[in-house]
């Protein structure tokens, strides 16, 4: 059974998704659709990025991913269809996908083509559905589009590494549910550039000379439960999606804080990390 | 297979949903659920109604719509299921159904009589799921409840068009997730009372006078980039329900502001348009 | 077909539940994910088995529940698989389970085995998606793990009664979507306790001497409309759970207010019943 999944910034209330999935409906009755989010933050791209990319390497080979972000059709921004490690992608050329793709090639790369000139404001209904299910049916791209040779760039914020290379400046990508705040650096750079030194996290008032294996790797269970300061640790982890994560142990944003509020970091703000000669 | 929607004030966190969906399975093993959203304002049933009018013409023929807005059966509001442009609605008689029927006749309607005389608190599982569940199984609606010939009338909020027809005063119906302000004007009620002629929206301090065709038929992408009012442009279209929207362009409520709170614009505020002579 | 349900604390936002699913679905091609909520408040254990023990019930006999939440395994907290009244749960000892078995002895009891000595950060992928998918292809909990005989204890706030048999002292266990404040006093204990009599409920400043059939019970309709104090009223019914639940009569904690904004009830705080001699 094909996978139609759905990445939006719809929101929880609108008609939008249920639409989105009724016509799909419609047009297969054999299909599963699988919402990832429709709480991407309005036009947020990147934000958009980081969550496919973190989800649909999960999925099927075969599974297409509609992303409904920033998707209007404009003299700038078309709407494209990409196969990539087996899976394919249905969105807007409005950087997405060479934010997913900084490392990997595309298996193929469409311009849709299937607008009946209908101006609309409702893309992902009148457009990507129609793709998504063609897919779905076993359709080739070549019949909804196109091939085209590259998407629209867009790397996001990238890491710098410093000349002497003990240094390497990164950004808050993305805070997490639990307001943990993760960065752009990799374990692959932070190990490339690092070598084993020593090192200090550093990011505004805050340092974190240790990176953890795990949440709680970072608590010492021997010492008795009072003894610990367990709840409010602060940590580095390499998350699941392996970027440098700094985390408070249990955090909530809501009640006792987050690392996003407690070492007053967001979207962009500046992490960096020292090492020692 | 059966498809069961669910449009519901149940929030994202209460076991409410999830209790529904599980006595649906457990009562059809062949079933498709579909949230289309839990996250009507608790009681607004001008909301649901918005929402469920927009999302269910995507859905096939023949799928059931529970709505669980306001539904304990009282002395005043008994319970009801439509069958409606081949589409079947559950829910109780409180006005839901008469908003969206307002131009459409229903082909069946029947007062629910399934009660087991038990009072519950819980009525979209004691009662909606076995009159869908029903339903989904191919039974008649005349087993299930006793013909009726009105539903509760509800007209919510409808535009006013003075004497002279000048002048349309709607109201704001719904606000999306984008901040956009949903006025109760549809682009017939437009055209045939302005006739073409020149025109200007105003509500509260902000007037516009021309309707775009789509969101970002607003922005004059022959400008390069840094010289356009690209975002934040303040626009009006016809959305994809076919009502006046005003929006801003690329908004987002939390950050950048919207419509609405550009605007300040809610719920029930007035939206004029002007005619000229 | 199985049905896998999903009771976490990854938000809707995040990647994690869509993370979860592709894995299931690239595991199993014949199978049901429901999603019982993703909102539960970050390592709220408490809250999670209110909602769980709410909504489990009403699935068919067989559904495994995958609980996500403090699911991290630690010296102190390993992870468990336990069947219960012909229902599974995947997750960690952290309590949730003996909140769910006060009443319950469960039929079978293991702890998960199958971890592959990786750490992991993302445990619900790593772990329960594995152990729940065995589990739903028939397989038996005494491959996943080996038989244990005991849970962690974890009563939660349990109510007092006191010595003279006058008093009962519960607390706030559950605030729902509607502001409504659930309490953890049972119909059961209040009818053993009360045996009849009358009584008052107390809770702060508000005082309700009387338990309602349901929500609208408390409703004169017999009045006309405008002379009802109808929005607002402030009662007290034992909710779809059978706890006794506070509530204001159609309420909206957003806008007209709520049982927990007005009475000022909030998770853990005393609600109290005086019976008289």
């Amino acid at each position: 059974m094909a996978i139609i999944t759905l990445t939006t910034d719809f929101g929880e209330k609108d008609h939008f998704a249920g639409a989105v999935k009724g016509a799909i409906y419609s047009e297969l009755t054999d299909v599963r659709i699988v919402d990832i989010t429709h709480s991407i933050s309005p036009f947020h791209i990147t934000e958009a990025a980081y969550i496919i990319q973190n989800a649909y390497k999960n999925f099927p080979k075969g599974s297409i991913h509609i992303i409904g972000v920033d998707s209007e059709l404009t003299p700038e921004t078309n709407h494209i269809a990409v196969k990539l490690e087996d899976h394919y992608f249905v969105c807007a050329n409005n950087g997405i996908i060479s934010l997913i793709t900084r490392d990997i090639v595309p298996q193929e790369l469409v311009e849709i083509t299937i607008h009946n000139h209908v101006i609309s404001n409702f893309t992902v209904l009148d457009v990507f559905v129609q793709a998504a299910c063609h897919i779905a049916r076993g359709g080739t791209l070549a019949v909804i589009g196109k091939p085209i040779s590259e998407v629209k760039p867009l790397t996001g914020i990238q890491p710098i590494v410093n000349k002497s290379q003990k240094q390497i400046i990164g950004n808050v990508i993305y805070v997490d549910n639990y307001g943990n705040v993760v960065s752009n650096i990799t374990r692959k750079l932070f190990e490339e550039v690092g070598k084993g030194r020593p090192f200090k996290i550093e990011a505004r008032r805050t340092q974190i000379s240790k990176i953890h294996r795990s949440y709680s790797d970072a608590i010492n269970f021997s010492l008795e439960k009072h003894k610990r300061e367990e709840e409010g640790k602060k940590l580095a982890i390499f998350n699941s999606g392996d970027y440098i994560e700094l985390a408070i142990y249990k955090s909530n944003p809501t009640t006792v804080g987050s690392a996003s509020t407690l070492f007053g970091l967001d979207y962009r703000d500046a992490i960096t990390i020292n090492f020692e000669d």
